[in-house]
């Protein structure tokens, strides 16, 4: 008997039917056989959330959220309660809850709630009791009973926030990848998977377009310093472990690149350079829900400069509505937008401590006669938006050149 | 304002499409701007509780019934939560629950739970901030916070204990058919809606075969004296009222006449004539969960008799099983079974003082050339078993008969 306390967490796509139930099923019932006590976290089968959005759009636009909540928050009740089924008939015992059965306590932010706290006694006590718990992800309750929902890929939450409150030795994230990657295998076909990867590397990929993991969840991970394996749910081959700080005396200067086409560039023209005209430009666009990515301003020419920032493209003609209003009250010049970009970003927390890779990054791209546009870099990061169809290639140059495909995994 | 409380129950059928659920709407919202204040349970939408129920089945012949109600409770949720939404689109507030929200309490029973109690604090506080209060029907929970299902037809009774738990004037229940009828139209293409039925009548005819409404709802409303109406969701029509005596001077004799096919008969021939022996038969076919609806016993002729029973035909391989091993036991002699038969009941409270009736039917049938083969009287019906082929022909010919196509509706 090891003992250990394991929180699983299977995505959609890993209980999408009751042959891949049957699969995960019979993984939790190994790791509860090798004597650990397991508490398991579900996403809804395969698309279920989609299609319940699907049909409350044929209803209204603007659902209220709160119904909204009520109408998502089944399709994890379905997974969970399928999933202790099929657990039960395999023999071992199992028992579903629902986030606000078990006590997942939010704030009142429908369709995004904030975790505030966990009640673990009823889990405690079922596993005390001997069974496997299965618990519907991605949802809790306010303090009025209300459902609520933790917001896209809030399944990974729920499994983070459950492995802290309960202490959990392990916390394991199922998905349909084999871990984290120096590049999406599907771009980049020498991508190497990587063994070990720090919260905030995790964090910087996972904001600069790669979609593995929620970026809330990591946060919290990183918080109270629990460690992640980010794995497939299809083979069981280790995957990827995030942690604080990985296990090389070093830490590796490059850990990924990353390429998003989902951005648009937004320009406001001849902005006067008077102090707080930033602020009041940016403060405006949050005002109104508008996600800002990048932000660059060139260096002033004449008393007037030009400020760019890259936003959703889903949200670009609310950006170029907003940025024209804001233009006219601060005597701004013309709005321009360029819809035909890619960002590619180079992430590694080694980066901190070693000069010369922002450098080394622009020769490569240079080198490979691709244009960049705009730059932006963070402590840990470098993103350089592109012409969109210099994206790909670009991505792949840098991966190559930087030597990803035989980095320390 | 006529300023009453409506609770209104909508079937599957009703709310099967975003269509049909608009239509709900309409109608919910009408009876709110006429100055009422409306309670609304909702069933699934369409086949949800089948569907549920066969992915349930693919996993397992034998799912934890605790599992089960996790599963099918979801049905409802969904419906009540997009029929909340359609509502507010159309500018007029409204909120949904589950039956834990809104504290239906109920026993552990699951999948079978019995309603022990509503906490009807929050659907009130929810009418008077001027809400339409929408609630998933066919659920609740136990005191251990579990979601239990009441049962097929569940809704039923959720709609009929929240009237009587809110005290609430009307009571409508909503379906697809347009109430409760002297026959079968699909069968007696003359049969007639009735205005009025009493309570005993309603638990007689859906006894034998009516499946317009849930039993228990119907036992719960007439032990609370609540009056209900039976009506359709696609017409303005009225329906029929359940209520505990109608406003008729006298009673009339017949109500209903009914007819099904789903019973099979059971023969344990050579019982010994013995006090306690038929005590025996039917605790031990009990203790096995075989539903058992007529019972007769011939006069006894040399020390035995023969003892048959229906039972649905579902049941009637356990049923021969169980007789056979009864029948060892109690020295009995052969069982014999005949899957072929159909049953017809004739219903109304006026037989109780109507002598007559009996006579009247079995001439009716005998003038048909139907032959009978078992009888079973009560106080407000008889029903005789025939050969199946002649069902349909036995329930036109006493419906013709007995007028029913002119009583008084």
């Amino acid at each position: 008997m090891s003992g250990k306390l394991i929180v699983k967490k299977f995505g959609g796509s890993s209980v999408a039917n009751v042959e891949r139930l049957r699969r995960v099923a019979l993984r939790i019932v190994e790791t509860a056989k090798g004597g650990n006590h397991v508490v398991v976290v579900v996403s809804a089968m395969g698309d279920t959330t989609d299609e319940l959005i699907e049909l409350s759009k044929k209803i209204t636009k603007n659902p209220p959220e709160r119904e909204m909540d009520m109408l998502m928050s089944t399709g994890e009740q379905i997974s969970s309660s399928l999933l202790s089924m099929t657990i039960n008939e395999m023999g071992t015992r199992a028992i579903s809850f629902t986030g606000s059965q078990v006590g997942i306590m939010t704030d009142g932010f429908h369709t995004r709630a904030k975790v505030l706290k966990i009640e673990t006694k009823r889990i405690k006590k079922e596993i005390a009791g001997g069974k496997i718990v299965i618990i519907a992800g991605f949802q809790g309750m306010n303090k009025a009973r209300e459902i609520t929902t933790l917001g896209r890929g809030g399944s990974d939450l729920s499994a983070v926030a459950l492995a802290v409150a309960l202490g959990a030795d392990v916390c394991e994230i199922y998905t349909d990848v084999e871990g984290i990657y120096t590049a999406d295998p599907r771009v980049v076909n020498n991508a190497k998977k990587l063994k070990y990867i720090t919260f905030d590397e995790m964090l910087e990929l996972a904001a600069r377009g790669a979609q593995v993991m929620q970026t809330r969840a990591v946060e919290v991970a990183k918080k109270f310093n629990l460690p992640l394996h980010v794995r497939s749910s299809f083979s069981k081959k280790e995957g990827t472990i995030i942690m604080k700080k990985t296990p090389y005396i070093e830490e590796p200067v490059v850990r990924g690149v990353t390429l998003t086409e989902s951005e648009a560039k937004v320009t406001i023209g001849s902005v006067p350079d008077k102090p707080g005209i930033a602020a009041k430009i940016f403060t405006e666009l949050a005002k109104k829900n508008i996600n800002v990515d990048m932000i660059v301003q060139n260096v002033s020419h004449k008393k007037t400069t030009d400020i760019s920032f890259t936003t959703l493209k889903s949200t670009l003609p609310k950006a170029i509505k907003t940025a024209k209003e804001i233009a006219k009250k601060i005597k701004a010049g013309i709005i321009s937008f360029d819809n035909d970009i890619a960002k590619v970003s180079v992430v590694g927390v080694g980066m901190k401590s070693h000069s010369g890779v922002a450098a080394k990054c622009f020769s490569i791209l240079a080198k490979g006669k691709i244009n960049i546009d705009m730059i932006s870099t963070s402590e840990i990061s470098i993103s350089c938006t592109v012409k969109k169809e210099a994206g790909k290639k670009a991505l792949k140059i840098l991966h190559k050149e930087l030597k990803l495909n035989k980095v320390k995994s």
